[in-house]
């Protein structure tokens, strides 16, 4: 297929780099040099504008968030001159309210639009494991789901509305964070009482909560190793404002939501913003003051 | 050997079975008849008193509660009794005040005190899939690690203070709600989203969160299925408020605690106090008025 | 003095007509005509467009909040025609976001910034009974202080900064509907033991809570009478949003903000929106199943 | 009338010698003996045990918390040894479920049961302006309404279980703890925007907030005055969790609640047990990492 693809940072390089290693064309463009010249030693056409992206039989991108997506697709006039018919595939994470603005905008320019967030680290991208949430109407879907299908280990298809999969993808990262959250508290209570944080995760992490995540970060948390950031965690507040928002938007309550958002703020007044968002899980041992009790036991 | 058994719910009577089954003698006492006569007829000796079944090398117990401990081993004199040298196995969940309290009477009295609390529902404690959480002096420990053995799949020995395999226990069911209330506040998003919380649930728990507690509770979750219970709700909330009791004497602040309480209290205003614990995910969808916004839906 | 006025709502209109009562000449401006008229017959001379207000020596305005603000003074290119030397006076309750890009804009465009948002309802406003917080540059905050003086009982400097008015009355704002939820929550706590609302009320707001937004909520909630709305719920979820934003700013972390969000959400959720914000104090009682427990006893 | 006084803290001592100086004998006891040497300058009878103080008319007790109650009272067998008729005035802040206890025992052995807690510091006491909660059966509160009156500017019947007065006393308390967390999270946030504590304080407690309590507290946060302590962070952690209980038992949520009580294990941990309960106010300066952030800055 001829695609285009705009945002190659982590994430977006990896999975231009299926794209291309599966047999597509990729026409490129990135706001930085430097994994443009990457890519293109892969094979792919670097593009001067992104608009120039927009002209094949779909368009896949991996934008930072909101305002990139209407800066560089928007603002820049470039969907309003996409050839009629393209497929734009958004995998990025964006906001509900911006999915839903765009669906309407990609249908009156005669575009389709599919929205495909993914679930997955670098590494899973790179490997093809990802989690890929796919929602949009039912005949792009079909046609790009073999595209998808290069990427990752499994396609989820959650509708006909692109902003189901924007909802899913945003209310797993609240399960995450929630994750997060919920391992910290735990470790400083069993810290409290002298058991040590790793012991603990030992038995939970291999018994009931044998999942990949809580393994990951089960990990992560047992060492105080938040750095360097695998998912920085400002990017981690960005996430949770999005189900913030999206549950004001549907009017839906989040308390576990709200905690977490005032604990990522309590993280970043204590100089912690470039940490990876696992950091998140030192918050309750600093507030028990654990960290101060015993200067041999981890944080966490 | 010859063992005493104090206490035949559904877990004690699956666990004193298989010790039978493994060879052992078991001296058993309940306080109702009932299950006395179902562990009579898998070979078990019935005695009168409790005090009767602490004269062996070992006596198991899992008794409902403090109160029940209290009850049925300090107040009865039962304990002031026992045979010098006797080990007590304690698999039930209490609270760490109580745990320490133990400690220091049965090292008084010239007992051996082995907390073993259990993580497993019971079926898990029929099948010998538990996983037993030990603590205790390394000697009885030991003595006893070859009885446990045969009752779950994994000993995890967590110190030689008692009270850390129960706040470790306390800590993992603070784990398993603090999910359940993760569950409800991400369906609750999505469905208000227009995603079910079935389709929500089937991605995470076959992706990132491929865990058997995210499995068993999501699955009930998605089908709003909250009765039976498995795990009363309101055993639910005395779970919490070990783990609020245990961060507070160790003044720890546990905020997503408090958050699970004040939700377990919204549930039995609501009349659910005899449902699962798993209905507690149902307050998100409930404080959204999803319930009543489309008949058709199921509330979380 | 010649002075502009945009933006008459229930406060506008009051304030503007004080300040012809106090002598001055009024060129006004309103998106509706009714007030206009109204206002015309106090002696104001009625503009076509905002640019029109902003002429004289002092501009004052009421906008309903940023949107507003920026839809008819930034993007209709009133401000950048603007008399030089114009003093602004912004009374409206805005994000402390735009109180700092205002002060930015003013200082670029030769004009003079002043917040002054006030603390009292549309009677205060009509009985120039208003406390206005007041702050910017010195020498233009000299300048309006005998203007504003016949507008309040007081006036209330607090510095050079704009935004610091702005914070000021936010932060307020905020303890009002933080004193609001603790009613509410008092109120269910002594309800769920027998005792009503309205007896629990007498007894603080003439004991220790003897102060004007204690009886005059007091007296709402005890009454559960949350319509005509003074203040509608959805501005103080508005509010409570403006608080949360600038703590974000700051990096300061509002749990209890971040429990206004949720309650308001949930009363919203429940077809709350256009009852006063004193409604919050409902959500207690509701959560605690006492609406239903009597049906006389009032909600809260 | 002839009476006996129970409990000489600060409040009873006070209490006391305005019950001497309205005529009335008084015969005390007290478990250390300092304060009954001052009582007894004052003209006190003082007795060797508390049963000794039952034989009167009424008893007043002001016993520091529910352990001291039920040891002095109960467990001494003093209560079930008192005068048949005796009144017993409860003064002290005890929990419902002991003042439920408390209504049903003495109705049992025949004697009246009336509570009366107080709001008000020792000053309040000492110039007999406490505000008085009375609530048990007519006859007796009739009885024991005259001598309250020397002791108090007001008293507020609350109906005919004792229990009422002691949820009001409970609520109130809790109000102001709501009033505390407020005005430290307002603080924050405008000292993270550059507004001093004490000038915002000074706006908020001299318009919409000037009452007595916010005047008082305001003050002392603004100081950032936390010792000597007025009344002791743990006693406030103690009060908190008597609402927490009461709204368990009436299955009340009290987020609200929630948040004071790990607020109150925040600054335990952070060694402020011994400071006022206003010391409350600085946890979420700490949490902003404001005190850290400018060493000239009071930390609320």
């Amino acid at each position: 297929m001829q695609l285009g693809f705009l945002g190659l940072g982590h994430m977006g390089l990896a999975i231009a780099s299926n794209l291309l290693a599966a047999g597509h064309h990729v026409r490129a463009w990135n706001r930085s040099q430097e994994p443009l010249a990457r890519l293109q030693a892969k094979g792919a056409e670097i593009v001067k504008e992104p608009v120039d992206a927009l002209q094949g039989d779909a368009l896949f991108s991996m934008l930072a968030n909101d305002d990139a997506v209407r800066s560089v697709l928007i603002d820049s006039g470039a969907l309003a001159q996409a050839r009629k018919g393209l497929i734009h595939v958004n995998m990025a994470t964006i906001s509900v309210a911006l999915a839903e603005e765009l669906a309407v905008l990609h249908d009156r320019l005669g575009l389709a639009y599919v929205a495909a967030p993914v679930f997955g680290r670098p590494e899973a991208a790179a490997s093809a494991k990802l989690h890929i949430v796919v929602a949009g109407a039912p005949s792009p879907v079909a046609s790009i789901e073999p595209v998808l299908a290069a990427l990752g280990q499994k396609i989820w298809p959650v509708g006909s509305e692109p902003k189901a999969a924007n909802i899913v993808k945003i209310a797993g990262n609240f399960m995450i964070a929630s994750m997060i959250e919920t391992i910290g508290e735990a470790a400083a209570l069993v810290q409290g009482h002298g058991v040590t944080a790793a012991d603990f995760l030992d038995v939970m992490t291999n018994s009931l909560f044998a999942a990949p995540a809580y393994k990951t970060y089960g990990d992560l948390i047992a060492r105080a190793q938040f750095e360097p950031a695998g998912f920085k965690l400002t990017l981690g507040l960005k996430d949770v404002r999005l189900a913030l928002a999206a549950g004001e938007a549907a009017h839906v309550p989040l308390p576990l939501g709200s905690l977490l958002r005032d604990n990522f703020l309590d993280c970043i007044a204590h100089g912690e913003s470039d940490k990876d968002w696992s950091a998140l899980a030192g918050v309750a041992a600093r507030r028990a003051g654990l960290d101060e009790r015993d200067e041999k036991r981890p944080i966490a």
